[in-house]
């Protein structure tokens, strides 16, 4: 395809008054468990079963067969960017999951804590012993002290012995390598540039480095540091100009409204239980055209194995679904950013079950929401980026291609 | 798409100890015959059926709709690769046809013996009236006396008129002409470089067509000769590398067992009979990860019309699934590299059905395993390059993309 999925919705897009809510419950896909039922399956769900049969149904892959995606993926794939093309670094990752404001001239990492032997300088644990997480904080803020010429030097506690390192400032390059050897019983790796844009920010974080080596010298077991991870975020497309809607986000987790700021979306003030996102949704109803909700307890469940913990949750969702019909969406869509099926405890690759609700889709025969009524939905199987066009379409925000 | 499937398998794939059987019925697709019903549903394939009520079904396509595969893009479509990416000239197969162990320096050739008119040179029959076996292997005998600067110059007889030829030394590229101009009444054509880094092939190869005809001069019909399908095997990506697998082929026939070579898996000492490769299944269980089984006979028969016998090969399959179950797969496929239906006696572009059966698969709802019964199948339509990830996903093989 010559013309881009992105640039082809820059041109396509037309601006309008109607709206659209992307209800993700994260980690919805799920395996049949000992009663032969998925947890959506088995969830009593009358409001999203009315939803799948007037609406229409499908499968989606989040990036391609096979792959599990992580959290930063799935999402863009939501958000409408193929998510092999964009290639967001774990160090910006965690930067999005403590809601720091990222700019486009930031290079984050992710920091670990270390244990290193003061006569050798070998690392003896690479998690400095799992430190509590106010140790952390502690040196965290020691390490604030650090001056850097032309540029800031932020570090944020994350959790434990992991913290995140923003540098900010002009002509710093991402393109370097990793500190952490991933072994014990050798010494920390120097940062080294794998371009020559990246020397300056390759020189800088060796300075960084010895600095807060020394200033860490008497903080046994945490006596040393590592760098993962370091990356810019990438310079993507925001969304509100390639979609021309004004899109606001609605999630309770900090890494989800890390992404969705990276792609534009205005950060609404949700809350923390689903009664409050809702609550926040009613509040901006009138003053957006798109609406990205999060649930994120599907897939903590899915993390912990806790099938009727997934189950409940979903029934949940499900009460709430009368209330954000009532403000009178033109276009529903109900899916996950990936599935974390109970049995594995983590993401995996299997397909999410979609449904996509508005006065103009073309019902299909599916009458339950769940994984194997999807599999006979009208829109077979597609891939997550197929959604933002198909959500923009049924929304009258899309002109014709060509004459 | 900028990281490509390839790469990206290369990035995720991890060791592990999980295994996974892909067995391949050549041709297996079909379409109803007279009964109303394809070989593959006609026959009694009960061990089939209950893998495919317990895995998750598709159909499959090798290349792209509507397109008929030979036997090499079949196959490395099953391998993961796209077919379109990766062609394999008909030298090539022709030497991986006859089982030659074919090297990255090594240019092959088809060629065929014909009969010229010695007054004018003017081709008069482009088989050489279809001399038997043995002359054509006492004529490849005289061949191989031909001495080249530099260069190995290997003849092997196929069948008939027909010989495969092989250069072996450095500085060979390919991109040269065939000398069969497809019609009588003119004279063979020289071999011509198509880019300048094959002059020196084209020069070799002239040479030793010359020489090649002075041999032959007095052995009419098969007075002369011409070369087709010259071309190097492609440096493909070895399989073992990429998907971090110990990788075996066992495949009764040297076609099949020439490809598998190609992306580098070892081939196993597999027999003559269905009963032969099990066998040799078995006793290569505990040292391999992943091992390719190619079954032939379904392909034979559907090239010969043979609807009983093509049923009966299935039946015999099936008896054998129990015993490949037996030992454990962590993920088996049955499908096959494109249908041969034996209404057509030839390939054809029809998808294959595919199952797919591990412990982790979202079960569908399809009973039996069969060309309709699989249109109903979880995961949809598929391509032939996709099962790769799918097996490797199903095994745990793969690591997750993006944090």
């Amino acid at each position: 395809m010559m013309l881009d999925q992105i640039e082809l919705m820059r041109r396509l897009s037309i601006s309008g008054t109607s709206k659209i809510v992307l209800l993700i419950m994260d980690g919805l896909g799920d395996l049949p468990g000992a009663n032969g039922l998925t947890p959506l399956e088995a969830a009593r769900t009358p409001n999203l079963d009315r939803l799948a049969s007037q609406g229409i149904c499908a499968l989606s892959t989040p990036v391609a067969p096979g792959i599990t995606p992580g959290s930063g993926p799935g999402h863009l794939g939501l958000f409408g960017y193929d998510p092999l093309d964009w290639d967001i670094g774990r160090g910006v990752l965690e930067a999005l999951g403590i809601d720091f404001p990222l700019g486009p001239d930031d290079l984050a990492a992710r920091g670990n804590f270390c244990t290193i032997d003061p006569a050798t300088g070998h690392i003896t644990d690479r998690r400095a012993g799992r430190i509590p997480s106010d140790v952390g904080q502690r040196l965290v803020a020691k390490l604030n002290q650090i001056r850097l010429p032309g540029v800031e030097a932020i570090a944020r506690p994350v959790k434990e012995y992991r913290f995140v390192l923003v540098l900010r400032g002009p002509g710093l390059a991402d393109g370097l390598t990793e500190t952490d050897p991933q072994q014990t019983g050798v010494p920390p790796l120097p940062v080294a540039a794998l371009r020559p844009e990246a020397a300056h920010a390759a020189d800088l974080l060796n300075r960084w480095l010895a600095e807060a080596r020394t200033l860490l010298a008497d903080a046994y077991p945490a006596n040393s540091l590592n760098l993962r991870g370091l990356a810019k975020a990438p310079a993507i497309p925001q969304m509100p100009d390639v979609y021309k809607m004004k899109m606001a986000a609605i999630a309770t987790y900090p890494m989800y409204r890390g992404i969705a700021r990276l792609v534009g979306m205005d950060i609404l003030d949700a809350g923390e239980t689903l009664d409050d996102e809702v609550a926040a949704l009613r509040r901006a109803w009138t003053e957006y055209d798109f609406f990205f909700f999060h649930v994120k307890k599907t897939d903590s469940n899915g993390e912990d194995g806790n099938f009727e913990g997934k189950t409940a949750v979903i029934e949940q969702v499900d009460e709430w679904i009368p209330a954000i019909v009532e403000l009178q969406p033109d276009v529903l869509v109900v899916t996950g950013d990936h599935s974390t099926p109970c049995a594995l405890q983590a993401h995996s690759w299997h397909e999410l079950p979609v449904l996509l609700w508005s006065q103009v889709n073309r019902p299909d025969r599916v009458e339950r929401f769940g994984e194997r009524a999807c599999m006979a939905g009208g829109l077979g199987h597609i891939r997550h980026k197929d959604l933002m066009p198909l959500m923009m379409a049924h929304a009258g925000r899309l002109t014709k291609y060509g004459a």
